[in-house]
């Protein structure tokens, strides 16, 4: 398999089991329905887990335009993966945002709130204050990439297929803590590619796609990624 | 031990956890009543990954007539051993509810719903969609049987012991993400021989069977694991 | 350290974490106050790892009675060992019971309930049911053993300092599925020792430490865990 | 990277994540709003586990005074390096905090309660009680650096990373079962660096920064380490 499907296949699992937790605990008659934070932040955790066990081993699971810019910032990568890289990525993600849709297709004409329906696809701020919302999407990829490659570092030793868990973990916790504010993106592909998505598919009284606000979770994390990727190369 | 005893032992224990878990959150005067959906799905995840550590070694804990297919189809087992273990896994599911209805004797007569009795047994539609039924238990038995085949693949090395926990995690990921709509049977045992259990055993005001939507939770997950064998030998 | 010793500190730790989490959930004005059935289950299966994780290299970390009397049926441990392993996990569990009661002290006089402040200490039925509490007590200990036993049989690897991990899981797994009927004591130990600390104790309003009960909790643990060990015996 | 640098980063690290998940749970208008106890406790193990990811191959990611000084007392740390390692513990939490301030900007104006708005910073008794609030504090330690001393002894053995992810659920063991009583501090700098944040940052609508109650935070973890250490010594 190739880098490109490989990328493409993992952020396609990635944003099926990702969106889908949203779509459980936010689509009424779910029977995750009102489920709450630590379903949301446990499925987002797990959904980049199992999408990392599944291709990791072929194109590293970047799954993640912002990760993948930053790891060639860091020299990690070569620059000439990244542009098809992320092309996969945002197809992959807008192809696993519209199994979430045919997932839960009797769900949406059930759901009467078009800021939940909107809720499965993208992100979208607490409150609205565009210095903090863009504040929040730097400061949690920056601990996302912060943290990946401080854990690949010389001296961190994994046992076989642990590391993968672990990073599974590290997104559990960058939801738990720092996701309160703008639901934490941390990756342009995850918000971009299920809100064109969105725009698109005949979801039954849906509302804007709110494409005013989709900058911010692929400006944020790109920023937050690259500053990570050069501070690490500063401290380290 | 033979491969049909581990196959019957372990669909026992994991039918026992599992719908012991639905037992436990259903069930009027449970002091787990009303736990919550990452109960539910933490404790089936449990509930696959103890019973795979209790017979993995044995015969491969594959616990699910629709993996079995799957992994026959994908030359990973003897299409011989096919039928032996569809059997062993559908007495060992009849027997775990059966455990199960025993282990929660005098909360039967407490709980008034014949809806929430049935639920401890079988899965049942949040909306009653039979296309869209049958599309979710494909597609949550096709990420089982994907993420599955690719976790075994070549380059994928897991220290001892570890792929069972990420298995565990699997199923939990499965059914936080893909388990709103059709509460995950993903395995035609895990409904099917409970599903029997409840036709038989003397179970205080039970309603009906619900035997009109039992052929979804069996075909589903067949034809997605299928789908999955075929789509990882042609991808990967 | 001696095996007593690890015993005696392994239980204390047991039961400092594990009634200190129900002392959490069910005081009054703790910040844990009704955080649920998942933090009960999380937290006990926690409490068993970290003291597993203290005493394990030093004395097998049994931390119960009927898991030692299962294991020497078991022939995996000299019956020599028995008698005074059994003393020290009492005491421990006593001592530990002692010690949440110490840490929670200013709560005690802000909880009403004599139901709750007991069931910081000792388990009761869901139901009150003699039979069916006893079998469940049985078939609580019969997975905990069983499982036990299966894992640490031929052919069954795990990493350095997994194994114990699970064993965590598995308790929580215990507690999800089946505890939901009697409180899964599963460990005669777990039980007495803080049932007797509870009839001792200076604690305000305190009702009756409800010693009819308290067999059950003794005899069914010990009864499903030598069950599981003939029969693990016989099957594998 | 030097030890220094290492503990700074990864206290602030430890405090952006702990303190982070506090926030989002206690300021109005966050996503995770009222997620409850559990979210806080898995978020702050998670918390420890990322930072100690992050650093401890390079300093041992003590990340807490009371631990540095109890491995010292220990004879694991040169006492050499205690002072300025508990400096970069309080600048790297004192860090931590503006950066939770920075990430939550726009919430701190939509929180009433005074007391909220503390306690993402620092730890506040839930009764105060002077004698038990100290004990709370101190038992709470003993369990950490205890329990941290027996991972480390002779004949544990953790498979290559694996021992970090068991410290993290260490830490969710302490949350859940001793936490209840004073917010679990268990570090000095955890508790002390933030409050100093409190007191300078510019926090719309803030009350008292409590420092009447600091001294407990500091002294009961202090002496809960050394004892632990000493006793560790003693019986191990």
């Amino acid at each position: 398999m190739s880098h490109f499907t490989a990328e493409l296949l993992g952020t396609m699992m990635l944003i099926l089991l990702g969106n889908g937790v949203v779509a459980g605990v936010v689509l009424q008659r779910s029977k995750a329905y009102q489920a709450g934070w630590v379903v949301i932040t446990l499925g987002w955790g797990l959904a980049v887990m199992i999408a990392a066990y599944m291709v990791g081993h072929i194109s590293g699971a970047y799954l993640n335009p912002a990760l993948t810019i930053a790891f060639a910032v860091a020299g990690k990568l070569a620059w000439a993966e990244v542009g098809s890289m992320i092309v996969a990525q945002m197809l992959g993600a807008f192809l696993g945002a519209v199994l979430v849709w045919l997932h839960y297709y009797p769900h949406w004409s059930k759901t009467e709130s078009q800021d939940d329906k909107l809720a499965v696809f993208a992100t979208a701020p607490a409150i609205k204050h565009t210095p903090s919302n863009l504040l929040s999407e730097i400061i949690g990829t920056f601990v996302l990439v912060f943290a990946l490659l401080a854990m690949g570092g010389e001296g961190v030793v994994f046992a076989d297929g642990l590391k993968t868990l672990i990073v599974g973990f590290l997104i559990v916790a960058i939801g738990m803590s720092l996701g309160g504010t703008t639901g934490y993106a941390i990756n342009p592909a995850r918000d971009l590619g299920p809100r064109l998505a969105h725009a698109i598919l005949p979801i039954p009284g849906k509302g804007s796609s709110q494409w005013g606000y989709a900058w911010i979770p692929v400006v944020g994390p790109v920023v937050g990624a690259v500053l990570a990727a050069l501070l690490y190369g500063y401290v380290y």
